[in-house]
């Protein structure tokens, strides 16, 4: 299966957990009336993008409302969602409680594929422009996934962690061929990077990748730029949404990434005698 | 010394070795006279982009008038020149003949700071549309470089060398500031990719990149893009010449380096527990 159609669904995030699980199970109804085969929700697709909201709306992998509503949905559908993220509860021994922005990806049987934890949390501090540091609260994963699914590998890598080349690579060098942002860039890093960053990561690694953001809403602390979009391997955008809410549907071609591998091998080409990325 | 001015040289490089020599110091002397610290020449300025050519152009180090010309009039004009590539011979034990692609940097009095030979050949075959291969000709380097200057670390990389990450990342780890990337990118690859990594590059590692190119020439097999450009760590283009022989001047600002990396410091958030770059 070579050709596959998938949902951005650009989500605008409000301060109700229940409104945005609505939002996003209508989102996912339109995706399947479009024919799509899995529908991708941005990075804390539930919960507004503040350090003391993660808090509050943090829900366990094992006892979640978001989750549960969730796998039903794509079993019911019968179709794979990519959950974007959401802040994770995980209470270790002694009651020490721990929350991750983690993503969730089901199959069209509801099942749990996989989850990916963030990896580099997004501390910035820009003179006299913006301050946020995730790390206040937010506790960062220790695993790179790849996750299979009849589609091809999948990876996913949350926002902040796109920034760093080396994470894209190892995924690539695992044989994912479809990497997942969900992210919230803001309006100040937004504009100039985001575009930039996954089409170069595309085009770097030879693979799709696929941005999806909460959309524009003025009303939240944490302005995100929206603009959720998908490269192909050659650096083509091939779909890009605006900055407010909308889904967008697009069908990407895997062959695409069989092509320019023949055509330019980057992979096979690199100088390992000189460089090796250990991971 | 935060401050420097670099000129981009984009020669139109002809099939005449003397023609290219004399282009290549008329504007030195150009680039002195609009107070450029660093003359930077192209990729292969000297010899027409084909490998019978490289064969025919190629000089050893040791007896070269090329180098031995640009070494001068650095000297003379008390000016840094950075020789993009030139083909050079190596005669090695059994008079086994090498011909890399080597780029030479000149200091202000005329003495040689450091060389690079490109580590990775282009070989490209799209089908219906272009058959290249540098490996029919030349060899590839074995060693990654960083050169000191007063200025501060400089790297050079070569043309397809750039489209390798983990290249630019170990040139950042080494602690180069400005990496130099002369370049003959064709009319295939040019538009969609030049840009995009010279500014993925800049971005990912905090960096300045500076990519010049020979400027278009229709009269020769191999025809190159030209666009010679500047992004500066911010990953915004600071000067970008179009396609026809030119040569700009621009100031940069070391102190952006700083400035960045104490906003949003991405070297020191690598998680070097989860992956690590060995070299």
């Amino acid at each position: 299966m070579s050709k596959l159609k998938i949902t951005m669904c650009q989500i605008e995030v409000v301060d109700n957990k229940d409104e945005n699980l609505e939002k996003a199970k209508s989102m996912i109804i339109e995706s399947k009336d479009k024919g799509a085969d899995i529908a991708i929700l941005p990075e804390m697709f539930n919960c507004p993008h503040e350090n003391e909201k993660f808090v509050q709306y943090s829900e366990s992998r094992y006892n979640s409302i978001t989750l549960d509503s969730i796998s039903n949905i794509a079993k019911e559908l019968n179709i794979h969602v990519l959950v974007g993220s959401i802040p994770e509860l995980v209470v270790e021994e002694e009651n020490n409680e721990k929350i991750y922005n983690t993503s969730f990806f089901f199959d069209d049987n509801g099942g749990l594929l996989g989850f990916h934890r963030k990896l580099h949390l997004f501390d910035i501090d820009i003179k006299d422009n913006i301050y946020f540091k995730e790390s206040d609260t937010l506790s960062s994963g220790d695993e790179i996934i790849v996750i299979d699914t009849k589609f091809g590998k999948f990876t996913i890598a949350i926002c902040f962690d796109m920034r760093f080349p080396e994470l894209s690579r190892i995924m690539a060098l695992k044989r994912a061929i479809i990497l997942v942002f969900p992210r919230a860039f803001n309006l100040t890093t937004g504009p100039i990077y985001w575009k930039l960053l996954l089409r170069s990561r595309a085009l770097d690694n030879q693979v799709f990748t696929i941005g999806v953001s909460p959309s524009l809403n003025k009303k939240q602390n944490y302005t995100t730029y929206g603009h959720s979009l998908i490269s192909n391997p050659f650096a083509e955008v091939i779909a890009e949404v605006g900055s407010y809410e909308e889904l967008i549907i697009a069908e990407i071609d895997l062959n695409e990434i069989v092509i320019v591998r023949e055509e330019l091998p980057l992979i096979k080409n690199r100088r390992t005698d000189l460089y090796q990325l250990k991971f």
